[in-house]
């Protein structure tokens, strides 16, 4: 089953709570032979950390990462690569009122009506400290995929979206900002929308937009692995995401067959893309790119209503550090649980061919 | 890895091309002691067979089921249940034109490239008459969660939208129309729409939206196996999806968490339902309930531009017989997927506590 | 987990009873491009089948393989391989007695305190007649791995055994007799054994070694995917195995480090070959042989003290046609299933180096 | 694919080097609510530790493990469980020599040829050092399956067996010697032996019986997932093992059915239990037995030739500290693997029946 297992030959094993002594894991069916660019690892987990910005929590944590095994003098050997990132200032304190009080839209509640149990500090298991675990693989798959680029960007905060295709975006000003929106005059809007609501206490949701580049022809597999399928999974694994769309996603619903389709030009391109790169859950060589939903941090400055663990009604107020605007920080997700599946697929096409 | 394999415990594997002798399947997993009511799983395949409305294909196919294995007097006995559907109205001369031409936005470019062969005959591999083998595998799997229910509806075709939320619709009602909307005004002037784009050649995309309820709290497993992630995979495995969303769905992305947040009340319910019914990829037993895009089909009555397998420029027109619109024979699909993911779920929540 | 699943990236999944409809399987992972020559698969099938000689059950039948999908104009396409196996001759009243009669060493008590119910009706899942699957797959498998030579043969009966090392048979010979010993004088003596041990309404055990050549070095995973490993899991599935040994097997555990090492010479190969082939789960392109051990069919023409459903004494008298020695048919289902797992690893392989 | 992990509901994945950092892995599938016996595991995992008598190795390492998450107040919360052993007693520059050479029946030069690279130092992730995180999770399994009693003990060193059936000897005896044979007189023989090839700079191989009792009926699944199958494939991924028979084993091959067949007597028990406690690869109630082959370690302290890198013909002396014999220190690895394999399956069989 391998319920904290992600992908296929490549495939991701983690472990960790927000507070426990350390989060980490295992990078299971990495190839031998590739040279490990440690600082680029480093640099996207920098990315997703807390702290770096006037608009994500304000919580300091280092979250450098320690490799233990599977590299050999800087290179994979084809072994098991294992990996952790040291919990260090966990304010234990900051979550001790909500040992018995289930927060809203949490999974304190599920959590323990699930498994009778739950480590209850900072979200435990649940919390999206996690997904520097991913990051810290994606950044590894990136380097053997090195080929493709993948690049995300905050297409949306709130009602603020970009009011351009991503073709005319120039993904090497994303990070130029604090919110990473490549669209300078979006993302002013952006930081002022967050910064607001952050002074009311409050949160407020975004969308993600994720473009993969240079994909080989070839990649997914039909039926129950398709490319766009394996992405969907991927993106909505996330915490805080609420839908994922690709190509002409949610808008294509709407379209007839004849504006739809992309018809084919010399060399196997099509002139248009609203198929986003995926045939039959297989890569055609165009441009993939999907779009991901994040919901408000559920974390809130204000005043809620909840129940405690005996079904009492009581109130909670939110304390400590969280971030009112989970897109900027999630960037790097996106980015590396998309190289975590073309990686896998780009593995797996070496077996289709007799 | 298991490419035409779906599900954990209850794992669900396929094959089959459209013009081959037959499709189907094996059930694994499947726990003994169920009586099976053959009449629920053929009315589920009927509702999907071609041919039952005049605004769907008129090819015609039985779409008989036949088990071979696994039930033994009527009971399952554990052991796998082995299925196949015969293939017995394939017009293969329909397709003949496509041997050498890759179809728009179809998988015939995809399949070639990565395969370097492939069965162009109806699409081969890549034929939604796939999906009969998971309404067969979906239908078994609601006899085993006969306490959930599942109810999936066509909630827009092109711009026509039902504009109620599903609280207000009578599910009993889904089926009195072809085009299977619940809500009667709505439902007929998408058959009009559809009749409508057929007489021109073409083809319209649709959103159905499918509401799980009863479903019991815990069902899920955390990182990795959120259920709304396995759903949302199960659907974008499904010909012609583009996007899922559950809950609030795109629509969260534009709001705050003091608006977004359910908030609780007695007896662990919440309020609002934002969430869809899970919290940390963990049902908390309120509706779950999500939404599914479909593309309009590829197959249209027009001319179009294309290339053929030497890449030279040449012209297309789609012939036989094809769906103006895929949704109404969606409805079961997205309904078995569900049923399919829910059982898999139920299953392994028998092995969460000691 | 998939119960009735086999193998990582090239997967069978079989379903089917004894006396059901039929049997079959779904191989999955087959890549795309192999030309099928469906009559060495037949004769493989043909090498298990019943009632092809003296000394095995007499019940007959044809055993004809049909395959229904993923092959295209005698190509494979990369999409999964359906196959199934008419059940044509099942004496169902022979088995009647056995309704409600736990047979000795056989899994009807096993089966039914586990699940509940069974299909008694020849063993029903429990029978051997599942491994004319694995034969099919196993046959395809070679087609697949045409460069490495996989030879397996009887290597005792009871208590005659082959007294000569392998080196010196000629495997050419093995099909010359009805036992399937390469060394004609010893299947002189095995094949009187098992005709007077049939006389007596009694069954005798035996064992099968089986040789693979031309291994390309590097075929295994380290850890849990070793390569032996893999093979011995694959043997004791195999109905009445009751141990595997490789390389030195038991009499290297009664042997010093000095006698038991395999120095290298030059090009990599060793003097000796007391590994088997493998070292560190990984193939070293020296020859891979192993050695299985089959109980005697439990099944015999005596009467024999049992209990009914019901936990009652009573007594059971074997009836049917059933085989005095299961090894002479289990040697095509010994290669099957080596070059089931050589074909699953040689896929892998080709994903172990960036 | 997942070449590290074993098991499937319960499924155990590792890392680590024998000269890096730390070894490790994560425990997934583990249900909530265990309370934790800390010192039951580290017990178990000094039997197993270098230095701890005068016939194993001397090496000195602690062999500490440390949780990571998944425990929570001293409960298992069913999160994965994380854990790693420090390794700090390594002395790189005695396998320094070990470079560029490959020690006869080691890794070396099946790992060099498939991955192109190795990490040399002590046999990397070939050492059998891995075999602590079995000890870990296996000590781990034993704690959720409690009700079943799992002894391992050696059997036979070189020639010398012990002469008794298993249900003669008294298994808390076990530990009382320093070869862990509890039968006394044996023990005595077995340890003159070892010590006498010891001071030959050789080694030698032995067996180890295991039995497990109290296992409830039900356990294991057909086909393809076997009890036996598992417990087989799990012994022979243990570091130097060449062979796995159970129950009547390879004596079950010379053996006639009316002398093999375990008949049945009141209440499903058998008389006799050549079957050793598996019947149709499910537990029959029956006490479970088997024996596991190791050969002698490869590592001598004598000169022998081999080639280098470049293929050279060179000559090797063993140095640093390693076993005369495996068998001791591989007692606690065996009931490990006997514990994971049995802890997978009775969650497995929780979700069997409807």
């Amino acid at each position: 089953m391998a319920f904290n297992s992600f992908g296929n030959l490549l495939r991701l094993t983690t472990f960790g709570e927000s507070h426990g002594v350390a989060i980490g894991g295992i990078i299971d069916g990495f190839p031998a032979g590739v040279k490990v660019d440690f600082d680029a690892i480093q640099k996207e987990l920098d990315r997703r950390k807390p702290g770096q910005s006037a608009i994500v929590t304000q919580r300091k944590e280092p979250d450098t990462v320690q490799f233990l095994s599977g590299i050999f003098e800087g290179v994979t050997t084809g072994a098991a690569i294992g990996f952790q990132i040291q919990n260090t200032n966990q304010k234990s304190k900051d979550y001790n009122h909500n040992t018995n009080v289930y927060r809203p839209s949490h999974a304190d509640y599920t959590y323990d009506k699930k498994y009778g149990t739950r480590d209850y500090r900072g979200g435990g298991r649940t919390s999206a400290r996690e997904t520097a675990n991913w990051v810290v693989a994606g950044a590894l798959a990136k380097q053997l995929i090195a080929h493709i680029n993948i690049n995300a960007f905050t297409s949306s905060v709130g009602d603020i979206f970009i009011d351009k295709p991503y073709q005319e975006l120039d993904f090497s000003k994303t990070d130029d900002n604090i919110v990473r929106c490549p669209d300078a005059v979006s993302a002013e809007k952006m930081i002022a929308k967050i910064k607001e609501i952050k002074k009311q206490g409050d949160t407020i949701g975004g969308t993600i937009t994720c473009v993969a580049q240079d994909v080989p022809v070839g990649l997914g597999e039909p039926i129950f692995h398709k490319l766009h399928a394996e992405l969907g999974k991927a993106m909505l694994s996330i915490n805080a995401v609420k839908g994922f769309e690709f190509g002409s996603g949610f808008c294509g619903a709407k379209m007839q067959g004849s504006e739809h389709n992309d018809v084919f030009t010399e060399g196997g391109k099509t002139e248009t893309n609203l198929s986003g790169g995926i045939q039959g859950g297989i890569s055609n060589g165009m441009d993939i790119y999907f779009r991901v939903a994040f919901k408000p941090v559920a974390t809130i400055m204000q005043n809620q209503q909840t129940i405690d663990a005996d079904g009492n009604i009581t109130e909670i107020h939110g304390k400590g550090r969280h971030d009112p605007c989970v897109v900027p920080r999630a960037i790097p997700i996106v980015e590396a649980l998309t190289a975590l599946v073309l990686a896998d697929f780009y593995l797996l096409n070496k077996t289709r061919r007799a």
